[in-house]
């Protein structure tokens, strides 16, 4: 049995700082909790609500967007209003799911942790 | 007329990576999202979700938790499962509401952002 998940994918190419990295992560990743299928969201909270946070470039980040769209996967991104370090629109982080852990790896297996 | 946000107070005294930290972060916001006053909830949702990240340590952590619950704010932490990173049953991040800015300001305005 597979278990359930969801993946934030936080672009490191950009001149964020750390507390800034953190704050858009939590936005994708409660828009994409809000948007994903009830089944699944309920099953990811009784088994411990795993989150992993890996690293994209603005390519990869556009990629596993379109990756996930096609897996039938939730996906949420987030843009930056611009009143703080980035320019307005700066696209920063995408979260996918909660979703079955297999259908997640299947789309974003190939990319690295954030350490 | 107040704002509305949501604080994520996160502890920088730990061995934590920043993927950790991220998601410990992710962990904490979620949870007092779904524990908040609805209504509250509904405010910051309509006014772009404000998030602030905040540093602290143990010791400001426990003080900050005592001192939100006292002005009837919701407050929820995260401890670490300890699988990777951390002891089990470390207290890693707490986050405090969403709710009215200058009520959050009142317990968390002596807090530095972490950059």
């Amino acid at each position: 049995m597979t278990g359930y998940k969801q993946a934030i994918l936080l672009r490191e190419d950009l001149d964020m700082s750390k507390g800034k990295m953190i704050a858009q992560a939590c936005h994708a990743s409660l828009k994409a909790y809000r948007k994903a299928d009830k089944q699944a969201v309920k099953e990811w909270e009784v088994s411990g609500e795993k989150k992993i946070v890996l690293k994209v470039d603005e390519q990869s980040l556009q990629e596993k967007r379109m990756d996930a769209e096609a897996s039938g996967l939730t996906v949420s991104s987030v843009k930056d209003a611009g009143k703080t370090e980035l320019k307005s629109g700066t696209e920063t982080a995408l979260a996918i799911g909660p979703d079955k852990e297999d259908s997640i790896d299947s789309v974003t297996g190939d990319l690295a942790l954030i350490k």
